[in-house]
């Protein structure tokens, strides 16, 4: 049964590293999404590909999927760097956290998330961190919720 | 002659990975910090040296070093991801910014961020990133000067 039909919450979601497989779905999730859907494009970009398996190659980076009812429902990606504050230990980054558009406010982002950070203490990171765009409210609360502190100014440039 | 005792602006700094030797002189400059200086310890631990040999031996890291007067003055740490936003290019990651606290507000932060960005242009990424405090409202003011946007909420979590 497909997961957008199944009653709140969402059962039984499995958290797992992506395969080549699922960058097509992957690649969905990440242009449904009102900032980031004028930013990609599609899957048929071989430059896409590239960057699958260049992520998938790096031990220091992974690829995130949350799958429910046989259906890729959700995604970020993880990058653990070595540092030489707090101890010298990893820290963990979160990026392009997306889910499906039809199951949010269901709890699944919330697992993902604990999921992933379960995982950064697993691998012995001291500290986890990502930044959100100042638009996401929905998000900053969601991040706060979970335990994070807002304590910092995110800064971009384009190159 | 020590870049401490030269005039205005500090003559022809260099910018350049760091080696091994270069270790001690980057702690310190980690460490000569109000917020920083909660946290960093001695170079004489042996997981600093475990983390700079990380750092060195990652093709996408890279530690770096502002020298100036024969001295180490300035770093910062360089992180380049693989991404699947942005047409798959690399975005590149500035943490762990420091200028010695004698040269600050003499131009050398800028050049060292100017020849960063430069470097990460060289290499394809599309985009760089930070994150900085909220109580460094100096900081702010820096990489909106340089051509940052202060876009995002930076969120952490220590694990």
């Amino acid at each position: 049964m497909s997961p957008l039909c199944q009653p709140w919450p969402v059962n039984e979601p499995t958290f797992r590293i992506a395969t080549r497989a699922d960058l097509p779905a992957v690649l969905t999730l990440l242009a449904d999404d009102d900032i980031g859907r004028t930013r990609e494009t599609e899957a048929s970009d071989a430059r896409y590909w590239a960057a699958f398996e260049a992520i998938d190659a790096d031990p220091r980076n992974e690829l995130i999927v949350a799958e429910a009812g046989g259906e890729v429902v959700g995604t970020c990606q993880l990058t653990f760097t070595p540092s030489l504050s707090r101890g010298g230990s990893e820290r963990m980054t979160i990026e392009a956290v997306r889910i499906h558009s039809g199951l949010r406010g269901r709890g699944l982002g919330g697992d993902l998330i604990r999921w992933v950070l379960e995982r950064g203490r697993e691998r012995g990171c001291g500290l986890a961190q990502l930044t959100t765009d100042k638009r996401r409210a929905d998000a900053h609360r969601f991040y706060d919720r979970l335990g994070f502190a807002a304590s910092h100014e995110g800064f971009k440039i384009n190159l």
